[in-house]
């Protein structure tokens, strides 16, 4: 069953790639706020671009999954210039600390 | 850099794999708060479990990814009947939908 809830990436049938981002926030917003969304349109022009979905709770934490075509998408955004700006501050400013993982998604279902 | 914080998963290097559970919650509690912890603690007990990460925002959208050494760690937690009633409950009453990915987690770094 599909649904229009944008909490949820429309995706294409797996194999496909993900990248699951894992944070802690500091306090405060420091241009967190503005440079996230700068980023989120930035990566959706990206070749090979499939979806994210991303959640942040009260208390700071947050996890954020972005889905690509393939791992060459997703070397390729990393070395974009202005994400890796973006990321050098966030090791600086706007995490306490974070994790990074990619992972080959090989099955995908829903309610 | 490693971290004591709960919100990270502590786990070994790749490759191991991932679910990327993504939900969005209906109004009211109806018992989840008590199941999501009885699940966890279950979870946790079962051979193969490496780690859980879960955030879910004020909006009612939650990320949870869990981590497990394979496949078949997977599936045997799947057809866990504690946990496949508790699935059940989360069609009928819990989430107003979900989607749910299984990943193979190839590369991890963290700050």
């Amino acid at each position: 069953m599909s649904t229009d809830d944008p909490a949820f990436a429309r995706l294409p049938d797996p194999p496909y790639y993900a990248v699951i981002f894992t944070t802690r926030r500091t306090e405060g917003d420091h241009g967190y706020a503005e440079m996230a969304e700068k980023m989120e349109i930035l990566a959706r022009e990206q070749p090979g671009f499939l979806g994210i979905e991303s959640v942040r709770a009260p208390d700071k934490s947050g996890i954020t999954v972005s889905y690509w075509e393939s791992e060459d998408a997703i070397r390729a955004w990393k070395r974009n210039a202005e994400h890796t700006a973006a990321r050098e501050l966030g090791r600086t400013r706007w995490y306490e600390h974070y994790e990074l993982k990619v992972a080959k998604v090989e099955r995908a279902y829903g309610m």
